[in-house]
């Protein structure tokens, strides 16, 4: 199947605020879902983006039952590692479950590690959840590798009251 | 004991490089370090920078037996989580061993929050190793959440020729 693979563009905010939904769905989780189409707009297209984006486009025959033509996307930003410098970090990669196995979800993924290569990133980092076997399949077949499990790096967060306490002096 | 913390600039980078080989060795990971002083200077104090740090310093007569007065570093940037939005990640937090115990640790992740909050996030993010008690009591402490515990989130990484052939098109 046709499709290509661009920067995403203020445009888009409603489709990726769309997708996001549905991969939070996939996720069991959309109800921990905050972000809007406004939100993305204002967070990734203004000056000292938050993010940056791409989407995975089919032409006007493959559009889906409810009119979509923009079917995946991967969000994602420069982050640092103390110990080997540039990084870039893969915040979401999605690809709607109708067009899965057509090497979208790849093609997507090679992209944000052709940008981190070419802003001079060894590493592109992002997280998966453990039950998610479908998903973890994909990036250890892509050469990644799981270093909860092999060095046991545990994510933490610190968020609402906690971090407004936290904040304090 | 007096200490400041203050922003860090590109006079911190020697010290900050110094500490990172310091909490590295700590975190028995030190062979893994490949970044320089010159790196430091570069990804974190021009035009984009990747990341932006902080420095707790004490006054003169507190100096170490090496003569530092730069005793603590916290090195963070901005990213973003498609659920919640805004989010800062703090990728290392450190304090020389014969400082802790004063509150330097917390008085560095406070900043961080308050960084955080004023940017308009709504979540500090990090990671830490399983096997460092002490430092994930002292996060739990502060109202963290670990994630990979309570969520399943792990975290993967593609790097050196795994990442080069994924962004082969």
């Amino acid at each position: 199947m046709d499709y290509s693979i661009r920067a995403a563009n203020v445009e888009d905010c409603k489709d990726i605020a769309r997708m996001i939904l549905e991969l939070s769905e996939h996720e069991k989780v959309s109800e921990q879902v905050k972000v809007t189409q406004r939100d993305l707009e204002q967070d990734g297209f203004s000056k000292n983006p938050f993010f940056h984006g791409i989407v995975a486009e089919v032409p006007e025959q493959h559009k889906t039952k409810d009119g979509h033509t923009k079917i995946g996307y991967a969000l994602y930003y420069y982050s640092y590692s103390s110990w080997s410098g540039r990084a870039v970090y893969m915040e979401d990669l999605y690809v709607m479950p109708e067009f899965r196995g057509k090497g979208i979800g790849k093609a997507l993924m090679s992209k944000v590690a052709q940008l981190g290569l070419a802003a001079g990133c060894n590493q592109l980092n992002f997280t998966v959840l453990d039950w998610n076997k479908q998903s973890l399949d994909f990036y250890f077949s892509q050469g990644s590798v799981d270093i909860t499990a092999s060095m046991g790096y545990h994510c933490m967060r610190c968020e609402g009251e906690a971090l407004e306490h936290l904040a304090q002096p």
